[in-house]
């Protein structure tokens, strides 16, 4: 047993460094960038919280999970920012690869039984095919439209963001997984973008 | 529904000023206090890895929205640190009321169902009576452990705490909801107390 809690350690203990990965979002009171490890604790909340509004099938815990683990290997590869080089590092091949090579090693810290099972979990996640990762995804970009609306802008200012690119790079996400979330949060947005 | 999703929104935000609740551990690195929302969300993942540290009948699930809630009363109270007055104020009766005033306050924020069950789960972790809150408490005690072994000391410094104090303020409370996880730590711990 020793040895398997000294690797769980291992991976708790390199995890917090996680709380030092800067998202380019602040926090509601725009004081300072947030954390992803503070992000990723607010989403299990918004899991929590808006779980009325998750479609038939989903399992919150699961999706809580999800969010607990989504960023972790932002450890390794740094926050890429939705809106950042025109909206087109996100997903790009090369930041798939990265995050891939990352969750190689920081999932690869823990005993295999458990790295397997929290790395298919994030796999589960960043495929965005299942009804939980689709709603955990949803959650994952409407915080951030909170943080922008409660600050006066945000990112959408940093990043000149026009109301379609908020629709086309974050609207379409939230409304696969929560649509009528994404009906009532747009109707805060548009005025933002005049 | 607009009404229940502003409410919903009110205490999401309102949620965020967690992030600027400050405790007296650091992080891994000792660079800088650990607020109290990134220490909710690496308990959650604590609960995650640990799992197998759990007693029959515990529900992982039921602790970690408990581990994602416990902390939100801080907004109104700020962090009362485990080990200060000489570990006198934590849990003293003023702390205890002003915890269920903020509690009055913050959970009232949302729609009355929500905020009922929430207000009732960290109710349960409060009391540390069930076998879900004894272990989400252990969790809760342990975490800073690793904090101040991994910074060279951190909050034991500060309060010039003894090892004898260490293990009944805090190793009885881990060893009562994860007695074999207390076994290992206290042996990690032991050699700082010189």
């Amino acid at each position: 047993m020793s040895e398997r809690l000294e690797a769980q350690f291992a991976f708790l203990n390199e995890a917090d460094r996680l709380k030092s990965v800067l998202r380019a979002t602040t926090l509601v009171d725009g004081s300072r960038p947030e954390n992803s490890g503070e992000h990723s604790w607010h989403l299990a909340l918004y899991a929590l919280v808006l779980a009325d509004q998750a479609g038939p099938g989903v399992s919150i815990d699961r999706v809580i999970r999800m969010l607990i683990l989504h960023d972790l290997v932002e450890i390794d590869t740094g926050d890429v920012p939705i809106h950042a080089r025109n909206g087109q590092a996100h997903a790009s091949p090369e930041t798939l690869a990265a995050e891939a090579k990352a969750a190689d090693r920081i999932f690869g810290l823990l005993p295999s039984d458990l790295g397997d099972s929290l790395r298919t979990l994030w796999e589960e996640f960043e495929a965005a095919e299942t009804p939980d990762a689709r709603f955990a995804k949803s959650l994952d970009r409407v915080q951030p439209v909170m943080a922008n609306l409660m600050s006066g802008g945000g990112t959408w200012a940093t990043y000149e963001v026009t109301y379609g690119q908020l629709e086309s790079r974050v609207g379409t996400k939230i409304a696969r997984g929560a649509p009528a979330l994404w009906d009532w949060v747009k109707e805060k947005a548009r005025p933002w973008f005049g």
